[in-house]
């Protein structure tokens, strides 16, 4: 039986700030990306988010971003890939504490915004990256950009890796995403992008905004749940997988 | 044969700021207290300074603070002992992972500054502090004020724990230090304070303020090294305590 | 005619941080408190909260908050009466630039949570916030609690003051509020919060928790527009103020 | 007479970070950049600075930054014209408010590190910084590198501005300066340094890498302070500016 990894970034307010809706997306999802305290989440998000997920059955990853509360992480910041090693150490290490003061462990790491970007081209960026992860645990799953330097870096450093694909989002005929500002790179229309997923998970291929198809890892899929037309898109990602007798399932199950 | 633990506060620094003397006063210490990013320290600075005590064969513990860099954790916030209790397991954790990447371990943990010293009243505080340190590592010694809440909550979380006494600083007739602001409270003579470290060490007593002796846990130390005349100080315990005939150790030598 | 000024805490959102509603309780208030950045707000906040205030000829307050952000300003921090002084003056400057670039200028400056409340009752806090205001402009109204120590540093520093009262809270014989733990100390029924409001806008006094009427000094009025059972409730206020032939209007007015 | 302002980056310590010998330094300048609390300094350095360059009767700046105290504003961050408007507006406010207490007046404005170099290239950036200068206060003077983006966006909108040279740069061609990774671009030697200051300050002309003359506007020039070498550099220009019958003053001067 075929199956798939759902993840969704969490535990993102900060403070007396609240942002998404961790526990109705968490009905949706098979593995969860913590926010680590630099770009969104503080210890006490964290903590509860742990909780939250266990509860559910999710597995745990970590989210680390750039240092940039109040740009979000969206940012790119030209650090150096030594920078990106020791923050991305630094922050999977905090969310160990709070998964191994719940008596569990973390599954994988999934950078967050522009660090995820610039890692996906950037080669040494996503090589310091890799390294940190592996240093801290070298059974952790790296989650990349299907086709990016991230994937290349985890493998080269002997980590497992998951490779990610958008539900919503057109690709290029050489893979790559078609960028936001260009006409058609967003799928408005739920269906298309279901049935986006739907090849991606059974045959592997995506068909790019030429009408080719080319083939695509497809180990897991990013899941919003910041309002709730992406609430009711995840649940209708579920309900399709479902029926097309797809499972959805983390890594670790 | 006798021995003591000294430790020191060290890995301050901050992205282009620089304090104190790290390699200087490696010299002279067992254990290392790093900064974990909250009240000082940063991703690269913890990373270096955790490189720094493993060439010199310190050991190495977490120095969680508060969230304040501006007033480096000296100043008291009103937190909830659950705020200290997630402060606590973040930075701990934040510092495993350069541990764990360096392949060693941590020895202990030091709160810092203002948590430190509220830890050492409020035994509720004490309590979070000390449950995280338990829930992330149970083997972890757990430094404080000798006599002080933090100590009895390391002990009833079943934590072994360290008791810190202060060469330079006044005793009064309970066992608690003399409020700094008070005349004599801090010894501006190092024979007096060499004077005091042996007592303490030899004997487990010291000298009160009002002439009598009391007796006092003595595990360790501390030690600065931010100035000259801190590492001449730090040089000359060394000094007194080898031809006293007692060896600086740390817990896990 | 009688008048009133209702002020409320607007512009404490924060880079992907939503918080508040803002456009909505401007309907109901004459003087706005924006956040300067320390406790919530961010320069894109403040910008945008300054030019939704003007379109609403809503008169523009500081409203200067400790430097925790994750702790949103509530928690007291035990900084100097200098640090008072500095962080006013650094947070008012702050949004005096925005104000200025829009062509308006400030009416008053409203300190926030844990310093507002520390400032209440520790006249050297008190008097490092006013001689601030007073020393970046002398014409600032200060707001403060009636009766509290921060309304007296205000008149000592030669500040114009803006007493403020509480709709929703019990007040105690000697005029300060009930503390929040105790019971009765917060209105659930909005037509005794109403009815207080009434009393104390056209006889300036308060029916105290022991039954007695003592007089409180009434300038403004605290309102809330978080959610919506506190939006109803501005409406309510404003329409009963306006039923007793109260207008409702700024200083500037 | 000819004359030249010399200026310099000041206030950049942070809590208990103290960095660069403001004291020093300020003997051989005639205009202070004060840092604003985004890369680096405080409201209490601020406070400190202010007053510190008013006794030595140097013209005052604000110096604004990009939110990295971590990076002390030197990595590039891909904010957009928006937030330069926003950050620079927020910070020469917050500056504004420590010189208007001090009775004094903001000279000023100059950009820091990332923030600086980016706006050299980058029009709209550029624009951004220069409008928030104009709209805070448009009598305010707009420092930037010679020939860059930034000194075209200040005449622009209106300012004065100054054009900033760099004794201990080569430069190239085109007006540009040499690239730091190329051999040769930081001179070495205190006489090539000094002997480019005096033909900029006497002849308006810099001789390139190529050894052609070319023109370069020279209004102000940047002095570092930050070790020994630098503060006796800074004191051989003064020297040689005097023996050339230059005179060292600022521009309010």
């Amino acid at each position: 039986m075929k199956k798939i990894d759902l993840n969704s970034d969490l535990g993102e307010s900060f403070g007396a700030y609240k942002i998404g809706n961790d526990s109705a997306v968490l009905q949706y999802v098979s593995s969860a990306n913590i926010a680590c305290g630099f770009h969104a989440g503080d210890p006490h998000v964290m903590h509860k988010t742990v909780a939250l997920a266990l509860e559910n059955h999710t597995a745990i990853g970590a989210h680390p971003g750039l240092t940039d509360l109040n740009g979000f992480g969206r940012r790119n910041i030209n650090i150096t890939p030594q920078d990106a090693y020791e923050i991305t150490l630094y922050q999977v290490g905090a969310l160990y504490a709070f998964v191994k003061a719940a008596g569990t462990q973390i599954q994988h790491v999934k950078p967050h915004g522009a660090l995820y970007n610039m890692a996906a081209k950037d080669a040494a960026l996503a090589e310091g990256i890799a390294n940190a992860v592996y240093d801290i645990d070298s059974s952790l799953i790296l989650y990349g950009l299907a086709g990016s330097e991230l994937i290349k870096a985890g493998s080269h450093a002997g980590l497992k890796t998951a490779s990610e694909v958008f539900a919503d989002r057109a690709y290029m005929p050489d893979g790559s995403l078609m960028p936001r500002n260009l006409p058609g790179a967003v799928f408005s229309d739920d269906k298309t992008a279901i049935s986006q997923v739907l090849q991606m998970v059974t045959a592997g291929t995506v068909t790019t905004a030429d009408g080719s198809e080319i083939s695509v890892q497809t180990d897991t899929i990013c899941i919003h749940g910041d309002n709730a037309k992406a609430l009711l898109f995840a649940e209708k990602v579920n309900n399709a997988l479902n029926e097309a007798g797809i499972s959805i399932k983390s890594f670790k199950d």
